[in-house]
């Protein structure tokens, strides 16, 4: 199998995370190809050259265009804050990269449908980082829906709910603002929310919505405070395109809740129920059981379910965080390697950002909308 | 201290229910003043002298219009189904009784205004069975909301899902019909977790609905099918009064669930959560906690909890659901006995009331609508 | 059928506990023969009157002797702190009466052998206040293990730990004495833990225990401390008859717990856990389910389960506390009407104390002890 | 910072997840000194070719003599079956290396005596592979005990059960054999509740223990059975040297628990739980804390616990086994680093190692036994 050379871009909290799953992969997944960590961009060169150390990556730069250009580098892995995904994804596509770009796609949908575009355009492998979405326990959990063990799905009720933001206290930053963020806990958490929905129930075709900003104003360094100006919460109730229905919330403001991504499934035989802050669980209920026997089943993940194998052989000794993202990598670069879409590539994440764009467009109409409409 | 003489109409799972309260209210609670079983009335007289034997009232009727005018009765508990609510309360007020009236309040918001002016007129104490507000825990969450505890109220999000008729072979029944059960999921399910969301947070201003008839058609005994006329679930999401979101779901049909009626009540500085399949159990985050202790706590009831002492001097015991109306017509009891009005009194479930129709409205409508607009 | 009459002796605690029971049961189980509340009897005549007045008694002594050779009197229902129960349950039975003991059987083997010998004697119905036993979760638990379901039993791990004495600072009590409450925490709580490990495992056979007095004095009234004469907890473990290994631990000074009766009882084919603080679930493991879909299933008591029916038709709604007690009446009652021997009656409560007796003599050799050696 | 070099001996199970470790080490913890991946060894040489390039060893070997003296190997990491830790790390030690050395110590109390003089002897670093130790949580569990937060310890409870052995049908292994594993249930699982219960509560003095061979034969490949030689199972109750008292509990045939390492730790003034099946929660009890609102909190695991920053700056996100492995491997560099006896180093094991031979002395005698004696 050929090498495959990842250039990553972004040395922050989000390409640590990458950089530790490309370090990782190789190890963990030996039938996969081997890959190279081949170059490091981060706008501050000396930044960049000292993450390229500490993960191993053989070359630094300060410029991205550099390493999306590079003939070293086969995938690019964009890690940079939102408004700048846009630019670099497209650029990297054409230059005819695989692209492996951090959630939320994008600041808005056209610059989504822009990157969806270049995308197909390439015919490159994408995908999107919703790496709760390469949770063992949720790819168990979509094998029981498509295996029909719930019946008929029935409805959907999910939310994603952290409390980074909560205190007031806590001072302005680009998360606060349109121009770098986009929208608010909805694009922030929101997305994964729907990334579930979309995976576990399927599209979902239109929605009524509230936002909130609980929080108008944050301090800003050197005194004074500044407008916030993206919603600290947001919920909706959907009809998927199935009819079932749903409810959605996001919240960055949810005081307690520290990883609150949670979902309880619903169908005509039986319902799945998962919460992120215990990600090795899931809980199951299936009606055929007898009755005075009958109850939710707490599955531990264990190496009888997708991936989890790779980091230990024996069951409920549990996955972690930086274990999702390295999945997420294990994914791709078999994507890439068997010439199959990876998943959610750009076209399946812009699908999950013309959900939280209806949602933004319904808050502000006080309309129910067609999503993509 | 008067003795308080008690009529009860209806035979069924609530006159079951609230004739144990009434026979078990004396014993448990002797600082109130005592109880005198005195009539119970079913429309089938014998059904109803057999009830009488069984839970000791001294005398039984076919006609719930004698009871209601009976000198020797001074509250009236009407436990029969929702369409006859109206008519039995308001004969039991225009005749000066004291009337415990089964929730939900009635059929549609004519009927429930109907009710709560003639309540008005009358003066005498009305209560409607929310039994579930008089749980010692949900006494402590709004205790510590009063308190400030938790600061701001910010979110909440609730739900009352069971799955009693999550099987479609079910057969239709009275409460399939409008003309007897008025709504659906959102008036017998959905009732009681809009009277936790008012109680703990306050009036709901105004909301965005949808519902679904799940099983649009379920078998009539002696063969065909009949269409269900009412929903199987509803969901909306809300404006508190105070400026709060809300997100409420109901459903009949959540597979899995047995009494999931549950809520997570987010503010400023802290979070309660509560899930009635563990109704013991209040769980508390308070921001305030030092950093690296700060979790939720989860608070067993005991004796220090308003009401628990009655049938435990021991913490962690449990009280169940029976315990809970027996606390619901204490309360009653108190309240005759000093001229305060109980809670929630008519006029005040009119309120819950006001949501559901709002919820309907909005529904059929697809806009947000007013409560009570 | 024949009106059954009880006799009550003791009007604290526990004998609010059995007067609510025996109030309620009637209401609750038609079909069984109808109580009457007798006589009520206290050391103080005063309170007695009281107590029969709340409670509806309808006569009252401050004369035990009295109450158990009343001809109206059919059962002796005895709720007076432990060093009477022997003298008065003998010469209950030797009157020909039914005897309801509240648990522990006695202060001693010695006491708890002359009981379980008057009963054998007078031939009538005998019960010990086990209401732990009752819950309908437990009755499943039995029948599980009953069918096979979990294969072979290998291990039984349980306990009984409460914190009502954890404050040092509470006053020294009757239940610190030997002469009136016999053994401590492994009397009090851990006879519990010790029926329900006779009941789910079988008989134990021989031990090693060890007691600790973690408080060692306490203040008394008026000044001073006092010296506490019996073991604040205990732990053994244990070989039953059939082989099974037991680890088995009680306490009145876990600081924290506040019910803290759980046991997890393994087999071959699967595993049992339950826990009093959640008294209506019981969490079950069954080896045989499909390979990535087997977990605990929590089972959540309803009318299918034994007991549950009476107090409500639906799933879900919890008993409580109070509950148990009624329906250790209830069978107790209709072992009464069907001459069957009540669970667990003096002979069977003999086994508990003769466990409990084994674990103190064990802890003073420092060796292990068999049961009833 | 000196680069240090790692030498690897074995490349199974445990092996990987050193290998693991030490890759990801670096990237993790950057103030740490670099670790250089130097060379690995296996019995079987190809394997330790694959293994090497696998994981990144820049070289192998199929003699693990060569590597222990080689001079460019600082520490040596053995991950080679209980019966072979002895040899090579007295070797390693003698050689001047560092060693870390996979758990339990030894195969007996004569080897594991022998590997902790040779360390002392040696004066280098060594540290025995009990990883569940550096679990943040577990060291916020410490940190509030030595803080005096739950006040004077009082009992330690606690098991670590797994059912990897419960199926009968599962064959006989090295598993099954005092040559090659020395005791069964005990060493293998016992050893890490132990060392938690050394951790929190300080050395155990003396214990009375019982073990069991819960399926006496397991099948041999072509054909027929053989005896099991070590227990499937075992439980002991002790006093640790403070006078607290102690129940602990082993099992690899505890039929539904994959990873149940638990323990609930009771002092005067509190209690904590925590169970490795969710090992990113501390449940922790404040008797202090207002009545009323007292209750166990769930305390998730975040970047304010030590450790933990190193994988995600924001709580709740989960760290999973193999990161508790890193963390070992981390703590043992900074001890290296700075000189300081890392935890725990031979000499703290043997403790363990003294704990598990006892246990196994008693139940053969079926006496209380001294620790060491």
């Amino acid at each position: 199998m050929r090498t495959i050379n990842i250039g990553l871009i972004g040395a922050g909290y989000i390409g640590h995370s990458m950089a530790l799953a490309y370090r990782a992969v190789g190890a963990l997944f030996p039938d996969l190809p081997p890959v190279r960590l081949a170059m490091l961009a981060d706008a501050n060169e000396a930044t960049a050259a000292k993450a390229a150390q500490r993960y191993g990556f053989a070359a630094s730069t300060g410029d991205w265009r550099r390493l999306v250009t590079d003939k070293g580098v086969d995938v690019v892995a964009i890690a940079t804050p939102n408004h700048l995904h846009c630019e670099m994804a497209v650029a990297a596509l054409e230059a005819g990269k695989h692209v492996h770009c951090e959630k939320p796609l994008a600041l808005d949908m056209d610059e989504a449908r822009k990157m969806a575009d270049a995308a197909r355009r390439a015919g490159t492998r994408t995908i999107v980082g919703y790496n709760y979405l390469h949770n063992p326990m949720i790819r168990l959990a979509r094998e029981i829906v498509a295996r029909g063990e719930i019946g008929r799905l029935v409805h959907f009720r999910g939310f994603h709910e952290e409390d980074y933001m909560s205190d007031p206290a806590l001072p302005f930053s680009w998360r606060c603002e349109r121009e770098f963020a986009g929208a608010g806990a909805l694009a922030d958490l929101g997305s994964h929310i729907v990334s579930f929905a979309d995976a576990l129930a399927g599209p979902i075709a239109e929605l009524s919505a509230d936002i909130a900003t609980v929080v108008p104003e944050r301090p800003v360094a050197g005194g004074g405070r500044r407008k916030v100006e993206n919603e600290d919460q947001g919920q909706f109730i959907a009809r998927f395109a199935s009819g079932a229905t749903g409810a959605i919330s996001a919240s960055r403001v949810a005081t307690g809740r520290k990883m609150g991504l949670a979902f309880e499934l619903v169908g005509t035989e039986g319902a799945i129920a998962f919460d992120q802050e215990r990600l090795n669980e899931l809980r199951v209920y299936r009606a055929k059981e007898a009755a005075g026997a009958r109850g939710f089943a707490t599955i531990l993940a264990g190496p009888e379910h997708p991936g989890y194998a790779a980091f230990c052989p024996a069951p409920g000794h549990q996955i972690g965080f930086t274990d999702l993202k390295t999945l997420e990598v294990a994914h791709f670069l078999s994507a890439i390697c068997n010439g199959r879409a990876a998943e959610p590539d750009f076209a399946t994440a812009l699908r999950y950002e013309a959900v939280i764009d209806a949602a933004l467009r319904s808050a502000e109409s006080r309309r129910w909308v067609r999503v993509g409409g």
